[in-house]
């Protein structure tokens, strides 16, 4: 096996591969990248128990003078690719074992693995996919990924669900305490599906997205699911078990109203927050809010150790309804606002010990839901 | 006490009189900033173990409405100072326990502790001081403070040795596998003297010097020394003990020199030490140097497990001396390249099991030593 490549082209390539690498195994073949190098062009692949990744690589500067296939340490070959500043480097087989790589004055002499027992990963495509638009995918996971559970107390809640259903399709992420859900259209109309993707594997996938500016093909297979980009497969499994039915926890009535500039509303929250005492079952910070009899909005944290933070706000529209009261956790509340795109965000209340509902005027069919505590 | 401020101009102060609060402490009344409010001046005061702050504010912007002495929690005064976006604070102590801080439509009321409890710190100026340029001072940090003992084996060995004898000052630090060494001559002249400050003060003082310009002034007294600047007082305990005389452990003859350019050693060295064995002791990356017949320096390590990387490097100038071959921890060398200002740098060889040094063009009286291990 003997081929040369721009270091530039083929770090790209190795940083998407690298997103399938485990962080331990117990199976050390998977600590290499697959490389097939055929006559035009060359196949790399990583997997591990959450995801698989497959690059294809045909750019003009890959040139292939021997055919091969080798497994290559992951780590350290993409550290010397880091590290190397010379704009070519040279792969060649010198012993069944050793792989030679060199670039300007460097050279690296490194152990291979046995190929032979990288395990065959199937990527299927057999079904009709679903057509995604790269950005929006990306959007999608940035706005719903960080409202998932982090622990595995009930796992399904690790995952965020999309579910096809009456030709919309609903992504929804939820730890119990706050839900975030996008709602959109498909481009093309496909099959109804109700499936869980890991958070791990959408983190990574929205790392590859960073650089994939195009649509991308959905294969929804029994337990896991295929993204097909121009030169990159990305697998992941799905979570097993029913993704509990979070449309009929949001409430429909919404007695109070209030418009916000959502810069102002986050450094207010932030500030009163920093001294609000913590909530006994999650240990993040409680604070108050409440609308005033005068449409000002207050909030408010009381601590008895270290002392009381108080903060006014004029809601940046007319708000409507009643005076309110309510209790939550502000770390639900900031991670909800950075979210939007938008400048301008409503909150909407349902009532004192309801969840209350937040959307930005230019962020459509997004909504992030947060459940109150009781003041005590 | 009310007084009101610029929140930049005290946000500054509150940041340089931070580097004083413990990180713990069994004396609680530590974590509280000292305030001392006078009729045209405030005095701010922070202290531990190590280190005593006091930074004392007149600025035109210090409205001072009524004096007073309180004691405010340091940590949560500076991330309530750091989270307000208007531009005056207003401070007023409402109880004797509790002040209110206003700023816009911010309110924060902070428990404050005894202020009486608050130990009293003695600021000793009373001996001729040294006069140091600050940015020297914050040069020399940078130059010798990394190469200070982490461990408390040798407790001596965690501060800088500064030795002012024959009318030279000497800048010394060795974890005792390699030195750094800078030399400079005083404005004015000084009685001899030789202490040792501890790391960890130096880093702080450091910090506080990237927004000083100016003189400085250095009072040396049994147990610690003053660093008096314009409107801080920057106070250190001393190491107890005898520093080394490390002067005698420096080669005199070097038959061997070698001209790199800095940064193309500095990337060679970091490729190379990639696959690199550990060191048994120091858990560091071992890498060999060698001078060949041909004056092109090779660098190269050996791992059995994982491969080999090999460097050659071409001297930026003409080499001088024999054929040499020399085993080091790459780490040291790395840190002392980073820490010349040069890009033309001479390593000096005294013999394969001597140490060697490291002197950098532009960085004159700067001197970094080696200690080479055995190649097996």
């Amino acid at each position: 096996m003997i081929f040369s490549i721009e270091r530039d082209t083929l770090l790209n390539h190795l940083l998407n591969v690298q997103k399938g690498l485990p962080h331990k195994t117990p199976l050390p073949i998977l600590y290499a990248i697959k490389f097939e190098v055929h006559e035009d062009h060359m196949i790399l692949t990583s997997s591990n128990t959450d995801v698989a990744i497959q690059v294809f690589v045909d750019a003009t500067d890959l040139k292939i003078k021997q055919t091969g296939k080798v497994a290559i340490p992951g780590r350290y070959l993409i550290e010397i690719m880091r590290k190397i500043t010379s704009s070519i480097v040279e792969f060649a087989l010198i012993e069944e074992k050793i792989i030679v790589i060199k670039a300007d004055r460097s050279e690296f002499k490194l152990r291979l693995m046995d190929v032979e027992d990288y395990p065959e990963v199937d990527f299927l495509d057999l079904d009709n996919p679903v057509i995604l638009d790269s950005q929006l995918l990306k959007t999608v996971i940035k706005e719903t990924n960080f409202a998932t559970a982090t622990s595995e107390k009930r796992p399904i809640l690790t995952g965020v669900n999309f579910k096809y259903q009456d030709k919309e399709l609903y992504c929804v992420a939820t730890d119990s305490y706050r839900l975030s859900q996008k709602s959109m259209k498909l481009k093309t109309n496909s099959k109804n599906f109700d499936i869980v993707l890991p958070n791990k594997s959408l983190d990574e996938l929205s790392r590859i997205l960073d650089n994939y500016n195009d649509e991308l093909e959905l294969y929804i297979n029994p337990n896991k699911v295929l993204f097909k980009m121009k030169n990159i497969l990305f697998q992941t499994r799905l979570l097993e078990g029913n993704y509990p039915d979070t449309l009929r926890i949001i409430p429909k009535e919404f007695p109070v109203e209030i418009p916000f500039n959502k810069e102002a509303l986050l450094k207010a929250v932030e500030r009163v927050s920093l001294l609000s005492p913590k909530d006994r079952e999650t240990n993040y910070n409680i604070i108050k809010l409440s609308l005033r009899a005068d449409h000002v909005v207050e909030m408010s944290s009381t601590n008895h150790e270290i002392g009381d933070a108080f903060e006014e706000i004029i809601p940046s529209g007319d708000a409507i309804g009643p005076v309110i009261k309510i209790a939550f956790s502000s770390k639900y509340l900031v991670e909800a606002l950075k979210s939007f795109s938008s400048n301008e965000v409503v909150i909407s209340f349902a009532g004192e010990v309801k969840p209350f509902i937040i959307k930005g005027e230019l962020d459509a069919n997004l909504l992030h839901l947060i459940l109150p505590v009781r003041i005590e």
